[in-house]
């Protein structure tokens, strides 16, 4: 380690300007990592800038976007004086990482200006002197006034003509020179921040919901497996539910070394066609798409018929191997190898994945792994691919995040990386950092209202909101969540308006929609689990929720409120079993007020209170709400009663119609 | 701007660790500026330290002294896994700036041995691949192994020779193989933060009690100065009242030109003494002495007095020039000059000090104003002046504060320095960051219980914590607040408990303990302010509080927990006009309860509650307490009725007994 840094003369400190900018935002870290924001909306900075005395700042936001050289300024306000908080935003008028930096600086002529008005009327006789201060100040300008020159001059000329302190502060302002010298300040003071990195996603990125399901499942033989084809024919289905993304678990040729049989079993029937996580065989490996679904061009042409559905397709993103998979022959030294020079397969003792042997990213050999990763990616974006759900990536370094996902996006910005990582919040915090544009979140184990209402204040306010972005799952092929179990399809109809209200980014694993929900005994994983078996469905089953996830979709593209995360607040309900809670657009344009039973067993009713300042519009008493689910209409007030069946209407998803 | 970092190559990340070590505690601004603690005390450090997977890791927090080359490495401790939170703690065994950062490494025989350990427990036939693993680990680091060899080999023996897994299990641990093996790790993929500094002050800066007073007021002639011989006989009077600081006003001779008369008058009687501030005339500037105070020698006198009292002098460090003073002519290039060629007297428009000028820190010729500054300061500490409260740093520049405080700490680093800056939250918090050892603060406008807890709360535990260390002045010659005008000596005796209890740094200005309270109508100054005129007291006046100031100071010393300000701990009082409040030791040896009635001129009762966990002892129905004021003592339980007559007993002190 090198000493601590000499301590510098003033000589050395002659460039310091006496400015200081500080707690500037968006950054994450101190500038360490990008903030997360959506392109095409501008970007809102803040900063505290401020120095000794009482000049007058000013301060700029400026800005470049991706790939450009040129830097734009914006005007920051002063916006609390007593707090030396300025505001400003710049564009994000494209997808990619764009740069911004505060820069302040003293408005010599607006301080002076400030200084004389004190004195003038404070009632000093006598400005000459002060007058000649400005006239010096408007002079040094001219050099830089260009088409303003007239302005200066006059100016100069007016206070060199006042003959009484009033006279020249009318001078001071002739001809608006103070808005004229703003623009000529010589900024020899200035201050100006670090750079910060802001990614700017496109609206998917914010605000989605997504379907995952199995190609294979669709079919009606459970040993005959589903194709493209057969996928491309449920599409209309899905679409007819509002979903904006499909997301296909591994689409690759599945190994046969070790091969799972059903129900995770080490025993492989001549049927079972194993999980598609152990990801090749001889037919290829991540680049090469399993036969029995179908050829590379069925797959292009499912990608195209969602695309007229306006469904974008999610690929499974999970860089691993069967022992079948070319890159084992091809690239052993990507490979972790024993001592005995066996290969380890992947496991989380006593957890074991025989089928499975996991990449080496630490491998001195890596350059050529993390380059093929890359190319892997860019395969799949060259097939149409924008968005990839990336299987468990806290077991990869992250440093392998951080350089893949700035490759990828630095030519396809629009691309969207979901981690898939259930882990410590230290871990899956960094790899949000690291770059990950959404996370799977701890959504699914939180129950009650205190679970939920602290989870989303922490997701919605804690340090995470500009850079995590949370995408709700209610379920995955991985996580039957004990309410589901065991509270029926009243616990699927909460559960969905929890995930698809609390969140704009959402997501259900096929056959939430049938309240699917037989477990293995004791755990959290489905009973006959479609990750090692083809599980052919009735799509329309009677006691299906479709009309509901329907009707939940729409409601969430109609309203802008609900695609947003930080804009909930939570609201008094004099019920533990009720969760109330507002979201309000920013402009207060569309307010819904939402109350969820919590309990899927039983009826539950309580007072919910609207506080006085929850609308946004100031004086009312009463107020129309609209049940957006069924149509009804209500008169409300301050405090409501509030009734809520489970088996009938397992929640209220109000819009505030006026008030 | 140069353009954005390109993105490293695989290859170029080849050193790039996999583990990230965050939010590092104490760090203020990510490292920015120093955290500052109290040397003699360990410094505990906080880092959150994870890497990808589920290796084991070890960390240590480095650390310097000041002055010296070698770092020494302390262990941390994982105390919250879940969180990935590590905790230790290095010495600050002197005063000065320490340097520290944390490293953070995978035990790579640790993470083997815990790989093991699950296999073996879930069943795992074979470990004999494993086995020759750790075999491998173990051979590795026999090049480092030094004493410790004789252990590492028969580790290795022991493992090869194991004939079964619960066999192997035993030999990974034979001869305690596992700590000698975390000695030797080769740390190859270890990571470091940069280094944070923690400035380490000396008690005094954490906590003391300061009084203020005019030397020249130490008279019975208000047409003669009292002098540093009056002053010195003053002393005995101040150290029975408990202070720890005697702050003297400035001490140079007082500038002739525009002198103020009373009452802050620009006509000035023949007597008049001028203010203080304005300093310098032709007996010198701020290395001289005023000669109607005595010679430099009294001064010392004065020093080497008030240290046997267990006093400590503090100095006023004003940086501004009458007219009249030396360097006036010395160094015009160090004043503001007009363009009509005068100086500026100093003005806040429409405030005017014209009996002073200010200097220009920014003026081109500052490298010698800013030296000759460092060797003013640099004078007095010769002459035994180890604390300066500095006037009005918020006027000059930040960059010139940096530069002088860690100029002065790095010769005399015990070296004190309060900034006496009532300005905005964000310019004060910079002083602090930029080096101020203590800050004057708002407590003299908090009155009401809401403003005193939101205060305390946010300097207890606001970003401020690791850096800003508030001094309450119950008053200063420049604020008599409204309440102790209005409340007569109950006021005065509630807000010396208030101070003196809610800091660990409090002051007063004399004649506080006389409940002086005659202002000019309508402000906030004192009527005949000490400022412009010399004023003879009675100093055992009747009414006086000295007893009570005495008292105070007494339990401030007794008391650990009243030498802190973070475990400040509001409870519930159900009256808005008591404040009730618990302050411990850390160790929770010393537990005070302080009840303050904020009323200065009505009686007051409450019930005041004390949760289960506050007195950090469980299980306890009642307890004794003393309250430390009169002695009396009291059996409370969690709900304690309390009444307080501000005309006989403003508060209870109380100290928990036994619980």
């Amino acid at each position: 380690m090198s000493r601590s840094k000499r301590v510098k003369s003033p000589a050395e400190l002659s460039s310091a300007s006496s400015i200081v900018i500080e707690a500037v935002s968006p950054s994450v870290d101190a500038g360490r990592y990008p903030a997360k924001r959506t392109a095409g909306r501008p970007c809102e900075v803040e900063a505290t800038a401020f120095r000794d005395g009482h000049s007058v700042l000013r301060a700029v936001a400026l800005s470049r976007a991706p790939g450009k050289t040129a830097w734009r300024e914006t005007p920051m306000e002063l916006v609390n004086p007593g707090l030396d908080l300025w505001r400003g935003a710049f564009p994000l008028d494209e997808p990619g990482r764009h740069l911004y930096a505060v820069e302040a600086w003293t408005d010599r002529y607006a301080s002076w200006l400030a200084d004389l008005k004190k004195r003038v009327e404070g009632g000093q006789p006598d400005v000459r002197s002060e007058a000649l201060e400005g006239i010096s100040i408007l002079r040094e300008a001219l050099s830089r006034a260009r088409g303003a020159d007239k302005t200066v001059e006059a100016a100069v000329r007016a206070l060199d003509a006042a003959r009484s302190p009033a006279e020249a502060l009318a001078a001071a302002s002739v001809g608006g020179a103070p808005e004229v010298m703003r623009g000529l300040d010589s900024r020899t003071d200035a201050a100006r921040t670090p750079k910060f990195e802001v990614v700017a996603d496109r609206p998917l990125a914010r605000f989605g919901a997504w379907y995952e399901f199995f190609p294979r499942s669709q079919t009606s033989d459970p040993r005959r497996s589903g194709t493209f084809r057969d996928a491309e024919a449920r599409l209309p289905d899905i679409a007819r539910m509002g979903f904006d993304v499909v997301y296909l678990p591994p689409i690759h040729p599945v190994g046969r070394t070790a091969r799972k049989g059903r129900n995770n079993s080490l025993e492989c029937g001549p049927d079972d066609p194993g999980s598609p996580w152990a990801i090749g065989n001889e037919h290829g490996g991540h680049t090469a798409v399993e036969p029995s679904l179908g050829a590379l061009e069925d797959f292009d042409r499912f990608v195209s018929a969602a695309r007229k559905l306006s469904l974008e397709v999610a690929l499974d993103f999970a860089v691993q191997c069967s022992p079948d998979h070319p890159w084992v022959k091809e690239h052993p030294e990507w490979f972790l190898h024993r001592p005995d020079g066996t290969i380890k397969y992947a496991e989380n003792p006593p957890k074991k994945y025989q089928d499975i042997y996991p990449l080496d990213f630490s491998t001195a050999a890596r350059e050529g792994l993390w380059r093929e990763m890359l190319q892997v990616m860019r395969f799949w974006i060259g097939h149409g691919v924008k968005i990839f759900r990336v299987d468990n990536p806290h077991t990869k370094p992250l440093a392998f995040w951080r350089w893949l996902i700035t490759e990828v996006q630095s030519r396809d910005p629009e691309v969207v990386f979901l981690a898939e990582a259930f882990t410590r919040p230290p871990v899956m915090h960094a790899l949000a950092k690291a770059g990950f544009t959404q996370s799977y979140t701890y959504f699914t184990w939180r129950n009650t209202k205190r679970e939920l209402t602290e989870y989303l204040q922490e997701l919605a306010d804690g340090p995470g909101r500009d850079y995590f972005r949370p995408n709700f799952f209610a379920n995955t092929p991985d996580i039957l969540s004990p309410i589901l179990q065991t509270g029926g399809p009243p616990a699927f109809r909460m559960r969905l308006i929890l995930a698809a209200t609390l969140s704009p980014s959402y997501g259900v694993y096929s056959g939430f929609e049938l309240c699917e929900n037989a477990a293995l005994p004791g755990r959290e994983e489905y009973l006959d689990s479609e990750k090692y078996q083809i599980k052919p469905r009735d799509w329309d089953k009677p006691g299906n929720i479709k009309g509901l996830v329907a009707a939940v979709n729409r409601i969430r593209r109609e309203n802008p409120a609900l695609q947003e995360l930080s804009n909930v607040r939570f609201l008094p309900a004099d019920n533990e079993n009720i969760l109330f809670f507002s979201k309000s657009a920013p402009d207060r344009s569309n307010v819904l007020l939402v109350a969820v039973n919590l309990d899927p067993l039983r009826p539950q009713a309580c007072t919910v209170t609207v506080p006085p300042d929850a609308l946004g519009r100031p004086g009312w008493r009463e107020f129309r709400v609209k049940d957006l689910l069924d149509g009804q209409v209500y008169r409300w007030g301050e405090r409501n009663y509030v009734r809520l069946d489970p088996a009938v209407r397992p929640a209220h998803i109000l819009r505030v119609e006026d008030a």
